[in-house]
């Protein structure tokens, strides 16, 4: 068994890449069984297409993966708190446990009122201060 | 000007795409300046993919016709009010008219408190006996 810190770092990884495209530093792995089957970072900008947040992609590539549209036994990292577009797809997919990084206490989808899949598990917390740090870096850089 | 229910019945007609391929019946069309720019109906099944309602794949559709990833001056027709994922999508893509057929009380986004963005209308109702019974319908010859 890995530490949730382990696989964060993994998202935190793909966050950088994102950062490095000039995108929203937002990055995410989905785990299935100690394994990494899907990882992704935000790409709306480079796509020019909004869908195209780091959660949707993995989502989608981890069902490939799977070749089964239900991510049980899965569980999401991502460095923000998934928006209401996001949290929605993670429902859909009944997927497991969801690790957040970062509160998003404007944009994510808990001060929303919305939830996840009844059986999904949610933690925050891991390793927020560089999930929180380097959002606020990129959007500090825009000014 | 052509009214609103001769681009929803373009929508209805995806619908019944997605009903021959044993899909939950529901399909969209985007429309910018009378002219429609993408169509699509729900494929989760077909592509097992849980992101792969119509409006999901119309929003990217027309943001790659349009070349930009804003829907502004754009009309969505849908045959059933959206879920939460793809609120969030229509939010963060900024499109100026969202036009449903039929309301989904359990699963749309209205009665989770939910909004689209603050310039977006909405109309509802448009066509709805007919976005209704297709889905009854389906649901119905499931069981």
């Amino acid at each position: 068994m890995f530490a949730d810190e382990y696989f964060m770092k993994m998202a935190f990884q793909e966050a950088q890449l994102a950062l490095e495209k000039d995108e929203v530093p937002i990055g995410c792995v989905i785990v299935s069984n100690d394994r990494v089957i899907a990882k992704s970072h935000n790409l709306t900008e480079t796509l020019t297409d909004v869908t195209a947040h780091a959660e949707m992609q993995a989502i989608t590539s981890a069902a490939n993966f799977l070749g089964g549209k239900y991510l049980q036994n899965c569980t999401l990292y991502v460095t923000l708190e998934p928006c209401v577009m996001c949290s929605g797809a993670l429902a859909w997919s009944q997927i497991s446990k969801v690790v957040i990084g970062a509160r998003d206490e404007q944009r994510g989808f808990i001060n929303k009122g919305l939830s996840l899949h009844p059986k999904t598990e949610i933690v925050t917390g891991i390793l927020e201060n560089e999930c929180s740090a380097i959002v606020k870096y990129f959007f500090n850089s825009k000014r």
